[in-house]
């Protein structure tokens, strides 16, 4: 594995990661009704932490590879959806159209997934993880819109 | 070019772009004080949706060509940083902390561009018009902090 290919899809990661950072859940979140399998705080910085490092190096396995064209594509569209999901439900709690970005991260993941399995077993499965966090992601995503039908987006434009 | 591919990399692109609807410019932005060369509102869609288009072709071109590694990982860096500027400027009001994000950004393009460019000459000259927008747009990110030293950031948290 290239360790400079590796350090720039990580690089990439960091686009994502910081928006947890930027929009942190606070008072708002922790008052929000939660379905029974919301996984405790500390297991979101850990789980992200792991499915980033998985996922750059199976992009620097793969970035070396001929034939990579839509793994390389479908790890890019990952990293925009990626870095969008945050923002619209931490930073404009918007609940239901937080759905309408982790519907293509959702495939985006999958069609990951898929290729770069196709290329290279190792760099495939480090993308497992990373699927089943988004399915878990989603489903707790669809409960909170609809346990809390009462949450008011925030218009940044009013403030 | 591989049709499929142009989608998946516009696709990318999307997420950047709907951070444009998503945390529009509104009052508050007509309000900062701007310098002499900030564009008129609407060429930043204009702009934008050009570059969109543009990159997404180059991103199709190189992703068919062996050795394409370097430029598919600054690719999908340059998507994930193109979509955290936008919330941490309008959503969070960070003058300062969207400089954070445009330093990457700016660095990831330009690193694009010459690994594109090694490449394929057509994809190369795609990311051109990129890094002079980036590069402008930087030049505004710091005027628009030096001009409005009173701008106080937005705390999602205490909303």
């Amino acid at each position: 594995m290239d360790i400079y290919l590796f350090a720039i899809f990580l690089l990439a990661c960091g686009a994502a990661g910081a928006t947890g950072a930027l929009f942190p859940p606070g008072a708002w979140y922790k008052k929000l009704e939660k379905p029974w399998f919301t996984p405790p705080d500390w297991a979101f910085p850990v789980a992200w932490t792991s499915i980033y490092l998985l996922i750059s190096f199976a992009g620097a396995r793969v970035a070396v590879l001929e034939g990579n064209g839509f793994a390389m594509a479908f790890w890019a569209a990952q990293a925009g959806f990626a870095t969008l999901w945050t923002p619209v439900f931490f930073g404009l709690r918007r609940l239901r159209g937080s759905l309408a970005v982790m519907a293509p991260l959702w495939l985006c993941v999958l069609g990951a997934l898929v290729t770069h399995m196709q290329l290279d077993f190792w760099a495939g499965l480090a993308f497992v993880p990373y699927l089943l966090w988004v399915t878990v992601a989603a489903a707790l995503n669809v409960q909170m819109w609809r346990l809390n039908p009462d949450v008011e987006p925030i218009k940044p434009d009013t403030l």
